[in-house]
């Protein structure tokens, strides 16, 4: 057996010690795992670190096309939440930018405006399509239920801060533009035009700026 | 007490004898309610037909822009169905026509193809967004996941029938074309623009076809 | 270190890539598993296959003794269903065939008819044992609550055949013929002489049959 | 307005009460209803003998044909046990006699002896139908898992006792044989006989004897 | 009938539209009630307010002996969370003032620092009983998982300010100390001497206090 | 490759072979797994004694502070328990014992009294803090809401034991003493000081007792 091969092997049993450990815990408080999906890292390694991230008071890039920046806390970035069924986000946004119109799939949404006016709103699932919208002041809390599409706008003179929070761990987001004109594969241009009422020279414009 | 208000006062007493029936019941095999979101039905006063729907043998009329009609049987249309957890419905998509994209903000869709030829896709949230598409015949099946934007369209020469299961007796749906430019009242059209990177004109025009 | 060695190491090490993928992925919309049980395939290598199944048109061979044969759709059968809470099943029944008496463990089942007339039911628990039964035509639907025993049998001349969806990918299956008389090993004569009121001679007779 | 107009109105005011409290609770560690279905019962009129229930030192009455007698604590006998997910059972087998196969659409269950000697199994669902069993003395534990047909017998010779709890607040049972031979309306034998092939003159027998 | 019986018919009447709504609605996106533990308001009558809320921009009174106030944004104050199983509060501690240990029986908790420094901590369970616990800065996160103890402590020289999520509409909160020493009517301090090793003239002090 | 890597190897292939068992598994009647958190044993090598625990007729050993022990059957000890949500556990208690106040995180509880008598009670989440307490004779049940502190004692003059079920197959034990003035490391004694409005060397005396 060469030295590459037993350290190899030696590698491998080493990643799954935490898989494998022999020794059983009778404590699930938590489940901290990453990647996501994975089995549950042996408590005993676990430690405050895992329950920790830091930053969330640094204001995101705002300068892209949407003047608008979402920085997560999701299970991706704080291993401990997995299981948990929460997280947080900080959204900022530029004067006039826009967090453009969204879903979660596995969560609800709830913000709190820190600083600015936010424009807000959620449309109702078929047939209503109900727009149940709002402006937000600081300190001002507002509801996105599970799954609906909504977004939020800047309509202040300065940036607008607000923290969110979601009822998932790993709740998802589909922007709405991106998802139907940016997919990849590209979606084939008859249905979106036939979906959005635009001619197919429009739907493949929208897909190449997308 | 004029005879009117007896009868107000009776038909009131009458409205609320489900609900406060006196008599326990030792069973809750099934909880049936209409409409949606009220306390469960006496169990003694359920019977088969509650769990009964017929028509689903009967084409839906797609003689309408998308070419497509799907049929629901969910909770409000087969009382049975609450708060367990499962539903129905019937697709039916002239040649060329689309199921336009849209999600279930509840469910998960699985769906068998019993005629004609479907092209169908499902886009994952971000930052992928990658496009999960398959062309289906006869006897094939297919699943979307739970929130996730999907579609179908017949690129077949007849018309194409699917049966379509999703796993909420409620699962709302979104299409994302009424949500986005349809909604009442409108989104602005700020939002929209940006969103989709359109000009506000063909934002205006879009929010009058919907 | 022999190459047979080599091998197996890398087969090892080969078998393990997905569950220990060391790219994390920000992305559960889904988690492909095979078998039922292990944890989630890394999203990388899942495509559309992985949510796809094909030959559901096919008639399931009824040429048994109880003139019937369901054909499963479940995670087992297609990966992509894995923790998305939902089934599909076609059931084939040559005239006066029964689907026999059974239950679903873990799931609610509605089913559509597509061909021929089915007489359906199910009995609610104790005390009760209540039997809801209905006579089903082409395009007629029908709920059997979770849990609860249900049978459908041919009442036509023709063929008939139903789509049933199920309120979970792996919903189960116990057919009370076979789990009471037909389980391994043998349930004593002396509690199934006792249960069924039968006398032992009979319920080994039985058990042979089964 | 006569007086019996008036008792009617106020008592019908007094039975919606507790609907309608008009003061908002900020608390539900519990929500307590009567019967189950129905919506809670204002905290502040719970107390302590909501959650209480006494008499389960006495012996079941096992003079029937089983031989055994449960008596349940299950949300209809403690109300206090609502929405909470466990309920208890007391079981009472004489020598010989048997709790004959059931399963309980929405529980685990996990029993304990307290006295005798219990001979106990459960089913597993299709194709396997592997038959797990053992023989249980005072203090042993066993656990029947959610949805499958299970039973126990006493092979000792005296009264065995067991305490048994579910995973649910309103578990329900199935007893196989009332469910299939004792259901009101009957099964059709045509359906019994092909299902469990005895003929149906024995079918007959079973249901006039269920 | 007098006009006051008329008044108390049609109020009780009108206090009960929104329960009996005769119009079935196919929607159920969201279910607001007020108090909790009702039925669901009619989606009609729901408007953007119901998922609004204001003023968590003001700081809470910390003149109070433990010299922290926690701001709830619950489904009592937020109608439209119910169901979503989400919720915030803000949190402000005076230096040296303390949020005292207490647990979440519905909730895990994630907070994010907006302002000063916090000593947190969590506690698990038995038997390790580990202190897992982190001095926060502003824009630092942190996670107490459901069901667990926890505290927050300002060490810093000013006041300290977060935005805590918890994952229910309706966490609920136990003060160990007011639960323990506070309870009405008193716990025996024959329990409480024992549970904390105190002599009983020190726990009827305490209860004095609390 | 030397005999000691094969050993190596094989054994690492060996413990590996429950987990990634070739052999695709249509069932998942139960997941037996040890320790927590792991995937599932294959289903061909669970039998019997995977649902099996004896011992629970033996009185737990009080001669301790509190006169108390708690005897668990939780998945630990059980492993078929794993996923079945609910787990058994017997409590000992000696005259003028205390099962000092304690909360389960994942878990409601029901008890039902064997032997003695018992003094029992819970409190509710702020803002009432209400204490319900009941005296509990042999054949008495009493439930403990999910996350409420709550405790028993032994007001009689023999031995008390009671059978507890709990709504989890893991249900976790918070003992308020032990987690408060015991945990590792200790909490800060500035906060245990404020929170429970004692003097710190009362806290110092506490903290070196648990």
């Amino acid at each position: 057996m060469t030295n590459l091969s037993i350290i190899l092997l030696l590698s491998l049993a080493f990643s799954l010690s935490v898989v494998f450990a022999a020794d059983p815990s009778t404590l699930q408080d938590f489940c901290v795992t990453n990647p996501i999906g994975q089995v549950c890292k042996d408590p005993k390694h676990v430690d405050a670190n895992d329950f920790f991230f830091s930053g969330l008071h640094t204001a995101g890039n705002t300068t892209n096309p949407a003047g608008s920046k979402v920085t997560p806390v999701f299970a991706s970035q704080l291993p401990g939440l997995n299981t948990l069924g929460i997280s947080l986000a900080r959204i900022d946004i530029a004067p006039w930018g826009v967090n453009p119109p969204h879903s979660h799939p596995r969560a609800t949404e709830i913000l709190t405006v820190l600083e600015g006016t936010l424009e807000v709103g959620f449309i109702t699932s078929n047939p209503e399509n109900r727009h149940f919208t709002k402006v937000l002041q600081k300190g001002d809390v507002f509801v996105f239920p599970i799954g609906l599409i909504h977004y939020q706008r800047n309509i202040g003179y300065g940036n607008a801060v607000a923290i969110a929070a979601l009822s998932s761990q790993n709740p998802g987001a589909i922007t709405i533009g991106n998802a139907v004109f940016g997919a990849t594969p590209e979606i084939s241009s008859g249905v979106l035009s036939k979906a959005f009422l635009l001619d197919k020279s429009t739907v493949n414009y929208l897909q190449t700026k997308f």
